[in-house]
């Protein structure tokens, strides 16, 4: 039984990498995806706007994603640096 | 066994900054998701004033990514603070 | 295993201190998506009320915001007074 | 392991206080995001009314917010006080 | 290892303490912010009973709001009796 | 470690209090909560009657609260007569 | 450590008679909650039954308290009789 | 610790009363509460046929109820008998 | 500590039943209460096929109620047979 | 302790065979529960075609109980043959 | 304490025949309810295509069984053949 | 005591077996009773088609299916191949 | 007692393929679901179509299954290359 | 028990590729999976745009998909790196 410390540690990071990650990606992935299935029937409504609508939908993601970032930027600490 | 006091205080602050950011992204991101499908579905409606929309789905999705910077905040200060 | 009492409060304020923060940020993450999912569509519908509009919802994420302020409060307060 | 009864109860208060805020502030987020929510959407429909709207909401914000506050001085409560 | 009966039942009663008032703070928060919603909802729609609807809507509230009075009192007799 | 057999069924007891109040608050708060938002709407679109729907609202939510109060009794027996 | 088997047998009982009347709250609880609100909806738009509605919904919430109170029974029989 | 077989079952014997009534409470309660919640809507619609509804709602509810009460022949059961 | 397996068996048993049964009751009581309110829905409506539709209710309560049953069954044959 | 492994087994068995009649009377339960809300629903609507959609809502429930059949199955071989 | 390995595996092995069996069939409890119930609203508003509904509902519980068959198999073979 | 190594590593199989399974079935059951109940629905609406509906249903679930086949495979390689 | 090292991996490793392949069959199950009853839907609506609505439901099911797969992946790397 | 700490690491490495997997699936699996309902559906009423949406919602997809391939990032580097 030659565990120490640092391995427990070491552990912990490992599993909390991986809830972060895993945790992290549900809610951005439901809403993402809302946005997505809203901006296609919008599109279906009024072709015309295509452009607008695919550029508002991206930023409305992008800002959507920033949460996921955030988690994986807390995983890779978590792996790399702690 | 040589485990000491600072490593399990080490091991739950990675644990901690994991949950914390994992269950602080899960709100937000399906907020800001809702928010960005109805920006979508408005702007296919009323085309005229995407800009207005966009400015104001931007604003309403900083107000909501506020709890999700907060997490991210908990999650650095328990890594790199504690 | 030179574990103390002291280590034993530490790794619970670092787990609470997450707790705190990860679940407060869920309800208003998601409840101030909402209010910005309706304040989009009333803008879309009722451009000419914008500034009215967006001041609402300000106003009403703004009341929202606080419990999740509440939670950083005592997340901080986990952290750095316990 | 200098443990001794005081570092449990500290400990116990301390994951105790995360919780009562943590969820605490769930139902109330939620609650006051559906408030703000729905007053938009009147708002974006009878404009003229915005005041008494925006008063409504924040009484029936205020309320809600109670039991939000009742979290709060419990979690304080259980820091400085217990 | 000085850990009595007493010191359990203390930490027992904090984390007691924080799970009624977390749980109990939940149905209400939501209740209450469902009754200020249709509050809002039917002040927009018919704003000449608007004194009518405030009082119905804090009358609604109050009543839901003592389950979360009752967790209240519950907590507080588990930190400061028991 | 002078634990006894009483300490044992006074945490119980003391937990057990606090889940029977917690799980006890979130039916009757979200029941009545449903209560007074349809009352609101109701009295919106028909405020001549509105004596007689608080009337009813009060009459639902007393009988919807008796299980709220059931809970209360089990909680208060838990903390003062076990 | 004077623990008997008596003192397990009761802090099982405190437990169990907590959860029966937490968990057999939260069922009624809802029920009986959309009970009431759909029999506001219905007077508000038919006052003149309000009688037969306030009648029909007593009747129907008296139906449904019925577990409710099978829970109380079981849980005060797992405090004074068990 | 003076603890024997014969207490062993008789505390999962409390735990298991406490679960069987209080899930078994959980579903008939929602159950019910529906039925009774759309009979209140059928008698506003159509108020010469309460009598009818009535029967019709009590009927469907005793059937519900009997889930309910399996659960509490089950958790009597444990009680006394076994 | 004079247990032995008997008892451990006797113990699984007991709480095997409770969760048989409770488990049991939440979805045929769910299911047949949304049976129950679409039948007086349907009445209120088409008063004149009352029969017709109480007896298909409970045609079809009756085949819901038959995993509610083999529920009662597994959960008497672990108290009595096992 | 005079524990053996075939008790070990036997424990395993019982908790076993709850749950699987347990979990798998939920979702047949509020399967047919749709299914027969929807053939009330219908019956209503076309009281001609009552036992066409009797035959067809029997037929669907029986296959739907066909999960809830097998669970039973593999309850009663975990009870007896194991 | 006589427990061998195989004791170990035997107990694992009827557990998780309950729990494939117990999840297993929740999912196509659920869905093949899904199924039964839309056929039966088709079948009322469209009774002369009665007996395509009827063949086009077995077709898609058939295939939405077989995952139900799939956990039936992993069960079967958990309890026989491990 | 006689476990082996090789005793817990089957004993991990058995259960992540059932729980791939048991998990795996509940999506797939889901999402393939969702277009079962879609395909009756436009049947019944659009009866001409009915073989082109057929057609779709089956590709559709047969895709869906193949997660659940995934999850049957990673079970029986758990079971026979590690 | 012969348990080494690695045996605690690949019992780990057995309940991960398990647990990645079962979680990961629940999201796309659930969401291919969705997608082919919309399909089904649409092509009832648009026969003439279908080949273009089968297309498109074909190419968005495979995105979706995209994370199925690589939950397969990490399921048959925990299995024969860790 | 020649358990070292290396293996502990590993154990937790593999449990938590599984979590990060399994759980990152979840989310863009439901999400892509709402955009290519919503896909077919704009297309079934507008198949002239059918090239532009399925663009869009490929678009859509991409993005949503980001976590679900980051989820996997962590997951293979948990197994390989680490």
């Amino acid at each position: 039984m030659a565990i120490e410390g640092a391995d427990i540690v070491k552990a912990a990071a490992c599993l909390g990498a991986s809830l972060a990650m895993g945790l992290g990606a549900l809610g951005p992935g439901i809403g993402e995806g809302m946005a997505a299935a809203k901006a296609c029937e919008a599109i279906g409504k009024n072709p015309k706007e295509a452009g607008l609508l695919t550029r508002t939908m991206l930023v409305g993601q992008a800002v959507t994603e920033s949460t996921g970032i955030y988690s994986l930027v807390i995983a890779l600490l978590l792996l790399f640096v702690v």
